[in-house]
């Protein structure tokens, strides 16, 4: 490139990229990292009316799906590109790979391009966490963990770090899974036991998870499995067609969601009328609602992933980025010298070629 | 970053950077690229019905727009992000920037990211190029450009290398607009007249392009600088609130747009009842439709700027890219070496850094 011919620092935006995006999380440890995720994200769900919002916009294929996830709070844009290919994994590639951007309202101009496969396992993790520590009964010390695959790690450390929680009692239908889920997690101050059955799982445990993957109707849950008291959060019931829980659960319960017109297409409740009575997650942050109110009352987090929880981690991620050098500058807009001369440039790199 | 860390090709994705398509369009001659551009976007028109359509997702704010366009032909997808701000010249930002991604639908996995604020003002001409190619009188060789703005470089050279017209008649409200246009465009091999008034313009054209900038209802065309057997490329008219037409005009004329449902919205047929008769270009090129059938007849495409227009210049892109060597990779797509194993990565990481 001509030596006069740099672009200037309007046309470079700070890039995460995904090894960028492993130095963040060691350097800073995954448990603060969940724990500020859950953090920006209860703060942008306390100002939740603020935010222009709109179901994701989804490409579907005999396949898998692909994804666009806005969301602005007036002052910053952010929108998430997701995939989601159950197949892939047997070509040795991600289910879910995603990365994004956050840009400023005022000018339209990109600040942050990221990956987000990683950032979504955390954020994903966080919500959960967020979800427990406001609907979980209080000194709640055991969970169970009900699908052992990619996502489990993210939401046990997210689960230990950000509720206290302790305990761990995981079941899969692959032992390998499981075997893996701790093996990983080894040396991470958390107590985990592997178990032959959901049954076996959910015993003694205030919290359960289930973060399941196969995309099909399915019974994760069975209706006996759920006792007094406990909080649910159905993690992996999240497109149309993909269920976890005994729609008898769902009917017992109090449910909770992040944004009801996704959830009623994308989460558990798929299984209810259109009118089943729900209460999103804001709404008890803000005081709006009310969250567990009785010992013996069944809340259920249906979670299916939200666009404003992204904005929250991609708006963490800037400010992280911007205390520390954890980024690269991308050559991304064309930075003209007079703004309305965007054909000069085009001349002037001829001339300097 | 450890050594043994180096991403694998699956977590690279081709990235064309500002720099590289600038190279791209030095190398090649911009008059390739646009003729090439024209036959891109006009095999994806014939194939309309294939893809998956949607009118943008805009999230709009009191000073600009930020739009998600996204298509698909069940093969690729493609989306860009771009925005639209008129008070950025002020600040010396680009009212318009963009970038965009092409992914396959196969895998989710992206294929290519690239800016497009140079690519959007490549497609943008090729599209009234093609329309010019497809509806104006046989043998036209004069061309009135009325706004001599960031795009009118482009359509000139498009409307020169498709369609063959020789003489450019220019009007600008600023005069140094017009000026800027004929000093970049010496050395090209088109005939440039700056003229003194919109109706000096139009003088001797069979075709008339608008491409003014200001966001509001502006009458750039009266009724009576629209003479018999003229096509007209309406091209600034582009979203709500702006149009340059009046509306007379639109009444006697022939109309044919991209994807209606937006161009209802955004382009200059804004002004007419929602049930006004319109032809969308893609069925002219067909033959399902029919386009200029008499000598008097006058013709308007009135283009917005439609998502298959983009896929089409993504895909024209890759296959430049694919036989030169006109990008750099990025490490975008976290891969770990069990997809399933995705907390692994964080865990190896650590052991290594």
């Amino acid at each position: 490139m001509p030596a006069s011919f740099a672009p200037s620092g309007k046309a470079l935006i700070p890039f995460v990229n995904v090894e960028n995006m492993l130095a963040l999380v060691h350097q800073y440890g995954i448990e603060r990292c969940l724990h500020e995720l859950t953090d920006y994200i209860e703060a942008d769900f306390r100002r939740w009316e603020l935010f222009d919002k709109t179901p994701r916009v989804a490409s579907h294929s005999p396949i898998g799906v692909i994804e666009l996830m806005p969301a602005s709070d007036g002052t910053d844009y952010a929108f998430k590109f997701v995939n989601g290919h159950p197949s892939n994994t047997k070509r040795g590639l991600q289910t879910v790979t995603a990365f994004g951007v956050l840009a400023s309202v005022e000018t339209g101009y990109p600040e942050l391009f990221s990956e987000m496969t990683l950032l979504t396992a955390l954020r994903t993790a966080a919500t959960s966490a967020l979800a427990a520590r406001t609907l979980a009964a209080k000194g709640a010390d055991t969970a169970a963990i009900i699908g052992n695959g990619a996502q489990s790690e993210f939401q046990i450390l997210a689960l230990a770090s950000v509720c206290g929680i302790k305990n761990f009692r995981l079941y899969d239908v692959d032992p390998a899974a499981t075997a893996r889920c701790m093996v990983n997690l080894e040396g991470k101050g958390v107590a985990l036991t592997a178990c032959s059955s959901g049954e076996d799982a959910v015993e003694g445990a205030q919290v359960i998870t289930t973060c399941t993957a196969d995309k099909r109707y399915q019974t994760i849950l069975t209706d006996n499995l759920v006792g007094a008291g406990v909080h649910v959060n159905a993690i992996g019931g999240d497109c149309p067609g993909k269920t976890e829980l005994h729609r008898d659960i769902l009917l017992r319960s109090d449910i909770f969601t992040e944004y009801t017109p996704q959830t009623r297409i994308e989460g558990d409740i798929q299984q209810l009328d259109e009118d089943h009575p729900v209460t999103e997650l804001w709404q008890v942050l803000t005081g709006a609602s009310s969250g567990r109110t009785r010992d013996r009352q069944v809340t259920i987090f249906d979670g299916v992933g939200f666009a404003v929880e992204d904005f929250s981690a991609l708006r963490w991620l800037r400010d992280r980025v911007g205390d520390h050098d954890i980024s690269s500058p991308l050559d991304l807009i064309a930075d003209p010298d007079d703004p309305r001369d965007l054909f000069g440039m085009l001349k002037r790199y001829a001339a300097r070629a």
